[in-house]
């Protein structure tokens, strides 16, 4: 690290470090010789079939609810536009992933934004709003470590949301690519594991736990809503990158997804000691919530600290974030989200450093 | 080869023998060791930007002028999504690709079908369509071996396109996956290549020189086009498949690729040979052009043999075609699209005796 280089604490990506590439080309050579026309083929638009049955078998589900694709945020897209049509009412947390929000506006969507709170989604005030008479037709929930904030939904509220969710009518969109980067603590059951009246579909990725440029994400759900998505697919690119899928299964059947979760977590967690000690030392008046896992820190700044006057100011100083305003409607003016997956504890604790001078340099 | 397998001529894929799944190894080998941050990180919707830059050498742009798309497919709903709104008029060739066909329908275009002769699109009554008052957004051409027919546009009419296109604003999308695959005569110049007044955007991609399982296509346009659908990639999934792309930048870039477009060329000019050889034999009254590359040979029978009636009497045969009237918004009730990519030229000797057993058998 040059000493003026920029530290980004942007980008929700890991860094190269954490990324098994010499897993990643053992598996590779062996997807390649034992299913070379699976892999090079066209192959179907609900993905690579042996990957499709290994996240069938994880979440104890048919194959035909899974549905494999190039990146969840494909996933998503294909799921919104087949559910939500211009107009349609949707549930996003507040803050949300920038993209979810830009996506469902896009579409024409009536986007109510519901508070976080520290243990996950205020259910009560989705209950009220479905109660003054908002028909949604879907919440999109981030239930672990959720972007940009990185909390957790509780187990007590899981069961809320799905109780409301199957008493209107409303599809819960569990989005839940980080599930596996816990650092500490039980891990708490999907929404998925628990839907009884087919009101969930739950979307997850190998971008955080393999690696961002194989894109591969996939969704899980209901045999009706798949088989809709599928189509779309199938309209749209005739099949997702078999080459890709095929890896990612030959990595996870193999037990390297497991050796590769267990090097990720145990960076990130270090990460996330470095980012909490550090703000504590150089930040102590910004207000925050250690994670559990993830990749994300929403961090507080005093009332009169205006995040878009400080961004530039922090650029100066050799450190980006991003606005705070950016995940939510209104409001976040004083907040920033902290990626920390891509930086090493040194790059965090000088990053901060600057941030903390810049704060100074803004007040001053 | 069972006796009894059913003989597809249905698909436009080639068979496992002609994808050089060694050579592929070795390029991913290379690309996982060259440069692995590249390709396994989110890299950005414009694609791998190693391979944007080959591409952008071979048609002489620049690299912002290119986007690389998960299959070509994925590039042309992105084209569609940014230049087609409901109800523009659009023009196609009749025949044409169905899925082009379906996605420009389902986009809610007035889909207008301009006869395809066999020296391609007939130029003459596209102009007599725009002189009488219809302002296309664009017009899909297959300019070399067409699917489903495999004709190639005449070099003389590539020219009156492209100012017919210049003269009333609309865009020639010149869609052209099989260009590399010629099998006789000169290659003839691209409509792109041609253009001085930013009227063509044109599509490829390595599924046929290649493989498809890589799911790598691309477009090529003017940079104001481009930077709308990039910003449309961006929005849709991130970004396409590093993985793949970095693969595809190995091999092109190793002198690979050139030996398998030799490859591949060889091969389907046998099965091209065995199909032509074994109508004239078994079925002496079908009309047909022997393309000269590509994938697909469209075939007339006598006017009293429907082909929704033929097909069902094929399969009990053991052969199976595409109706022709899956290309056409009418007509094509007595014509079929025969793909010869994916088979061997046994093979095809075959399908085509059980096809005209069937054909006897249905006027029997």
């Amino acid at each position: 690290m040059t000493p003026d280089a920029l530290i980004p604490f942007t980008r929700g990506a890991p860094s190269l470090d954490i990324i098994d590439t010499q897993g990643l080309a053992e598996a590779t050579q062996k997807a390649f010789s034992t299913d070379p026309a699976g892999t090079f083929g066209y192959g179907t638009a609900g993905g690579y079939l042996p990957l499709r049955e290994w996240i069938a078998e994880q979440h104890g589900v048919d194959v035909d609810q899974v549905l494999v694709t190039n990146g969840s945020m494909q996933a998503d897209a294909f799921l919104f536009q087949t559910l939500v049509r211009p107009g349609d009412d949707v549930v996003v947390e507040a803050p949300t992933y920038d993209r979810t929000l830009l996506s469902l506006r896009q579409r024409g969507a009536t986007v109510h934004a519901v508070d976080l709170e520290t243990d996950g989604v205020d259910v009560a005030a989705l209950r009220s709003l479905v109660d003054g008479g908002v028909r949604p037709a879907l919440a999109h929930i981030i239930p672990n470590f959720q972007n940009p904030a990185g909390y957790t939904l509780s187990a007590a509220k899981r069961t809320q949301l799905l109780a409301l969710a199957a008493e209107h009518g409303f599809v819960v969109f569990e989005d839940d690519p980080y599930v596996s980067i816990r650092f500490e603590g039980e891990p708490l059951p999907t929404m998925l594991s628990q839907d009884t009246a087919d009101t969930v579909v739950y979307a997850s990725s190998f971008s955080k736990t393999v690696a961002p440029g194989l894109r591969c994400g996939y969704l899980v759900g209901p045999k009706k809503v798949l088989a809709e998505v599928i189509k779309l697919a199938t309209n749209t690119y005739i099949s997702p990158n078999m080459v890709s899928q095929s890896i990612v299964n030959e990595y996870c059947r193999s037990g390297l997804l497991d050796r590769s979760i267990s090097v990720v977590r145990t960076a990130l967690r270090e990460r996330r000691d470095a980012l909490v000690a550090a703000l504590r030392r150089e930040l102590p008046e910004a207000r925050f919530t250690p994670p559990q896992g993830g990749y994300f820190m929403w961090v507080e700044l005093p009332e009169g600290v205006l995040v878009d006057r400080l961004a530039p100011v922090a650029r100066e100083h050799g450190v980006a974030f991003v606005n705070g305003t950016d995940f939510l409607l209104d409001g976040g003016h004083n907040a920033v989200r902290l990626a920390f997956a891509g930086l090493s504890p040194e790059q965090i604790d000088t990053g901060i450093t600057r941030l903390a001078a810049a704060v100074r340099a803004l007040a001053g």
